[in-house]
């Protein structure tokens, strides 16, 4: 009679470790020899249970599909009925399973040799028989969202005062008119937007910040709301409008005077007259002090005579001036007599009421562009330009009766630099819109990763993508940054609207930073909803496409990220000398004192060990964290730059080698503004239930950035690897937790539904 | 007699702190009035010289303009004849320029009381003296490229014994029928894309894998530097060509039998029969063995139905199907009996050769995309379509003449990944085919930073960007990367190219971890670049848009990186386990002495504080480094895992836990495969200046990883602070010196100039 596992039961103790060799890839075919080898050792088998143990290993000859599915059935059956230790122990199981085929005695010789061979191929049984035991429901695939807060609630802290503004823009891009799609022609799409803005305008959204005698609202910040509120929907949209009523109709508001106002304000604010800014050229961009369009007093006529004098010289990506805009205001430096008297502002009119380009004016398309196709970007170049006295935008500087310049301010740079400074509002308004359109794509792909479902343990249901640690480190982290920078650009938004002269510097000096660090965080925020989409993420369907490559530009426009951190840097590296200036001995006693009460509560080994919980989401300890990085850092780089200087490097070879040392000033800086922020709203929270979520995302902001700046930290021993690890660990449990709140933590950005993409709304049912 | 600076010149040393009140918004309002205080405490000062010191720091009556250029002219004068430490040194000159107006006494006096309120002020005289010598030459404007080593050489080093395939496809690309253009028409330019299409495969380009009597070349290795070379142009049509000679037409040779290759292969090579590869179903992404589709045999006249059952598991994104597919080849659980034997493949027609839909067949668009809107890609739905038996692709499984199924491979998981490793050749294609964009991005960037000025010292020539610290930081990482890649991906390829059977499941691992690591790469490298190309950077005209957006599916499809991160770990894991199974009571001692070894070689004071920088370019010291970051990560996953099932985690969940730790797995698993194989090819340059400049990439690229895992090497006590200080130095004085080879370096990549974008060719000129 052949032998078969029916009538030899013991022999079946190495079913197991058969199912396993021919399950996946995970035995080689060497392996494979090694096995049979194995088999003829057994003493005690004989010859013939050797060849018919040796035939179901036999790399040449696989098993039949139907045994196979028998070993498998086999394995299912015992594998929960006892609790074996390894594929020998379950082995063993099998063998006995109808009658004892095995008797104490054998076991006990055979299992060491079979736990050795087990081990000697690199089967970790232990892991193996977890495999087997793995219940179609686990605490994976059951866990998803919960609403433990008042959504309503949240969306009202989030929206403050602004409300009613907030929700009329929302309401008109609601509307059918306002409906989304892809318009590849870019003619079209450019009339589109067009459209859009008149309507806007007809609703009254247009002069929000302009004195009312002139037909504005004097509502600088409901300006704002809106601003952000729209980029929920096309950004095309948000740019034209930004620059009609932001760019174009401030700079007559900052830069010029009464009798500029009377005669422009309130046809901007309607667009009547629509218009442009004209600052950028080819060869300066973000060194926008080097401009060189000049503008030449003539003083028989008293006019102006605007001219580019070099080809690379001409005005580039200008928006709103390819099609529509009929004036713009002109950067260019004032000549008078030959005399260079720095950077000044015009207006200067390109087209007339019927579109016809003005002579001495040429205007090129900047063709298309990665994204924000319907704003119409213009190249302008000037060849002399004739425009009347009136036309110079004269707050800060004139030219008197005589023809003589004339400034309170006589340093050309700091009278630019002014000037500049009364156009912070473009610094507020792009990270506000760079933040919503991060919180739709959150809101796109955390509803996404909470519906679409993909993998699951064997035979259970498939796991919401969302309860993927890797994903929700991926996504949860975003999310709380999305909420701390809110509380921070309202407190920006706060500070500018309600400014002393004397702050100024300071809120420029923010503003710049802000600008860069909201439309990074923007830019990283859509990169992951992109890729945690997947292929849905990719189809323009979605809007994470058109979101990611209108915001594109965001880190670029308004200043260089890189180069307004550096701006950021240098304020932060004045008031650091003053502070340090203005001490007196006694002062300098206290800070001396002070650095040392830091090296004793912070790091003596008890706190740079301390991996308490309780101490880790403690809010002193993350003030104090975050302080003592920008402390240090911006009192290392004062240090290091006086080093550089004395070792006689050129200064201006110095600040070179400092800047990436700059960009850490600014970023440790703003790091902590928004984390005093986050902390101010949250002390302000009564309702129980939104303060006990954000709590939880205000500690995953918090402790997120100290694991990004870990390095750092342990380079300076303010924290050791025990610690970072609690860190690191926390923050995954936090991301953990918030996943739960993540889909309610999303509405409550109340987005409109037309605005988040196929996936959420219409065809939410595939995911 | 009015006092004035000229008849009372003592009162000049005040003229420096002046100027710096007024230059710049330095000092606020308040002080100003703290400097009028320090005024009035002068007791060596008459109350008329305080008053006239008075009025030139009055906050509401500003010195004129050319009073304030005066100033300025005095301290250029005097600040490069003698050597002034602060601003009252300064002064001291300027008051005795033209004769002596302030005796030794009087200056031994006032010197202390005014070098106080310059540091009362905050005002750090030195620095601001510094800025005041800052010279029109400095070190950073005079920087630039220099052209060490002979580009062509090393263009043929990267080569290799491909060039001539590759030289081929670039004078086909460089042809006036492939010139670049954005077509926003989606129509319009799938019909380029497919008119490119067919003029490669009447040159030959599409059959170059295909078996020589199917009229092919029998040259993967070819067909993979075309895929590479045609990535310096427009993407979509690399996706089309893949996907139609790829995916297509290696899904018969690589799953069919002879039957198939007789039938089919000739016409696909020649695009007489344009098909596609239809796995992704909209429920099932990644998740591919979870698919729903059925092909049901019918043992009466041995057909098969093939049947999408319910709305979403219809097959999704299948690209070159939208318009032009004639057939596709399906992945369908194949039912026998109301048996399911688990996902196999079979040739489905699509299209009648008048592109007429077949009956059963649904073919929807998937509209437009973020990117490769060349491509069109279809969503496929099949209702009760009957195909005949030949059509199953038979290589791993068959049904017989009895209507039953036979497979030499029993277990239906490990069939399905065999199938799926007979593909692996798209994991090389998609991450040499991201590395060649990367290239592409490079080169504009690095080309335009090389010429764009932008700030510069007062005076001087403006500075080239890529002169510029943070610039080159942005940079000179990814140039390292792109070289580092390359040669890691010729190896991958060579491996695949010349397998044997038991390296497979290495070689799949390998090419899935480099498929990620790749693409993401690309990833941060374009945006690096865009960025770094500013505003220029956002037309279209100048390639990156497309480059960028093109490329950013590539982190999906071929599988999402994070899930081929976790096939690539967990191989690695499985690695771990055998060689730690397979160790003798011997080996584990010596494991244990190896261990230990590290610890005294490399965990000993001296090595972890080591800043010396031979110590830091040793490549001992590098892959050290680069393994024992490895193996702990490794080994600690594999105790973990154990730890958390040992703690009654269920398997599914422990995995879940463990994801991002896996992705830690596989990523240093690559890094140290890659900084293995720029080892080995430094090893064989023999040309001294290649040599040179390839050494200081291969530094930077060990280095720059180092650097981005200083966090980790910093917990594990592998190195210290000042170490890791000592590394980031290094990085950027790498950076610093790879500058002036990067355009050189860019160079070798010899890219044809007609996809380098307008920045690069014909308006050079510009930047």
């Amino acid at each position: 009679m052949d032998i078969t596992f029916n009538n030899n039961p013991k022999l079946s103790i190495l079913i197991p470790v058969f199912y396993v060799a021919w399950q996946d890839d995970f035995l080689t075919k060497q392996e494979f020899s090694a096995l049979a080898g194995f088999i003829n050792n057994q003493e005690w088998l004989t010859k013939a249970e050797k060849d018919f143990l040796k035939t179901k290993i036999d790399y040449s000859s696989p098993p039949s599909r139907s045994e196979f599915f028998k070993w498998k059935e086999k394995i299912d059956t015992l594998i929960n009925k006892s609790n074996p230790a390894n594929l020998t122990e379950l082995g063993i199981l099998i063998a006995n399973s109808e009658r004892p085929a095995l008797s104490e005695d054998d076991i006990l010789k055979i299992a060491p040799v079979f736990a050795k061979m087990e081990s000697e191929l690199g089967i970790m049984g232990q892991e193996i028989i977890a495999g087997f035991k793995s219940k179609t429901d686990t605490v994976t695939n059951k866990y998803g969202t919960v609403k433990s807060f008042d959504v309503n609630k949240l969306t009202e802290l989030l929206d403050g005062d602004q409300s009613v503004h907030i929700d009329k823009v929302k309401k008109i891009i609601s509307s059918p008119e306002f409906k989304l799609e892809t318009i590849s022609d870019t003619a079209e799409y450019r009339e589109k937007v067009l459209d859009w803005c008149k309507i806007l305008a007809k609703e009254g959204m247009g002069n929000y910040a302009y004195p009312k005698e002139y037909g504005g609202k004097a509502d600088i910040e409901g300006y704002f709301s809106i601003m952000e509120t729209l980029s929920y929907h096309d950004l095309s949209l948000v740019i034209k409008f930004g620059v009609q009523f932001g760019l174009w109709g401030m700079s007559i508001l900052s830069l010029g005077t009464e009798k500029h106002y009377k005669k422009y304000l309130k046809d901007v604010g309607t667009l009547e007259l629509p218009g442009g800014f004209a600052m950028t050229e080819t060869h300066h961009g973000s060194n926008v002090k080097g401009v060189q369009t000049t503008a030449v007093y003539n003083h028989r006529d008293r006019t102006f005579t605007i001219n580019t004098p070099e080809k690379y010289d001409r005005k580039e990506y200008i928006g709103n001036t390819a099609n529509h805009g009929e004036m713009v205001t002109v950067f260019a430096k004032l000549i008078i007599d030959e005399k260079d008297y720095g950077v000044n502002a015009f207006i200067v009119p390109i087209r007339d009421k019927n579109k016809n380009v003005l002579e001495g004016v040429t205007i090129e398309d900047c063709g298309h562009k990665m994204g924000l196709n319907g704003v119409d970007n213009g190249i302008l170049t000037f060849k002399n330009v004739i425009i009347p006295y009136d036309n110079m935008l004269d707050r800060f500087s004139q030219v008197n009766e005589n023809g003589e310049f004339e400034s309170p301010i006589p340093s050309d740079n700091r009278r630019f630099f002014t000037m500049l400074g009364t156009l912070v509002g473009g610094r507020i308004g792009i990270p506000r819109s760079a933040l919503a359109a991060a919180k739709t794509g959150l809101t796109i792909a955390i509803k996404y990763g909470d519906k679409r479902r993909q993998f699951g343990p064997d035979g259970g249901l498939e796991v919401p993508i969302l309860n993927y640690r890797m994903h929700q480190k991926r996504l949860m982290p975003y999310l709380a940054n999305a909420y701390a920078i809110h509380f921070g650009l309202q407190y920006l938004t706060k500070r500018f609207v309600n400014r002393k002269e004397e702050e100024m510097q300071e809120i420029e000096a923010l503003a710049a930073g802000m600008k860069s660090y909201s439309t990074w965080n923007t830019r990283n925020t859509l990169q992951e909803c992109r890729e945690a989409c997947g292929g849905k993420g990719y189809l323009s369907e979605n809007r994470i496409d058109d979101l990611k490559n209108d915001t594109e530009i965001y880190t670029t426009f308004e200043g260089d990220n890189t180069v307004l951190m550096q701006l950021t840097a240098k304020n932060r590296l004045g008031e650091f000398r003053k502070q340090f200036g203005q001490m007196n001995v006694s002062g300098i006693f206290n800070y001396v004192i002070d650095q040392a009460k830091t090296s004793i509560t912070e790091k003596n080994p008890f706190a740079t060990r301390n991996t308490d919980e309780k101490h880790l989401k403690d809010k002193e300890f993350h003030i104090h964290a975050f302080r003592y990085r920008e402390n240090e850092i911006v009192s290392s780089a004062a240090k290091r730059f006086k080093r550089l200087v004395d070792n006689g490097l050129d200064a201006f070879d110095a600040a070179n080698v400092m800047h990436p040392h700059m960009i850490q000033i600014a970023d440790s800086y703003l790091d902590r503004v928004f984390l005093e922020q986050f902390q101010y709203k949250l002390s302000t929270i009564t309702d129980e239930g939104i303060k006990e979520v954000m709590e939880r995302l205000y500690n995953l902001f918090a402790l997120n950035k100290i694991e990004e700046h870990k390095a750092w930290y342990l380079e300076q021993g303010y924290m050791e690897g025990v610690k970072t690890k609690a860190v690191r660990k926390l923050v995954s449990q936090l991301c953990w937790e918030i996943r739960q709140d993540a889909v309610p933590l999303t509405d409550a950005f109340n987005i409109p539904e037309s605005c988040l993409g196929a996936i959420v709304t219409n065809k939410a049912a595939e995911a």
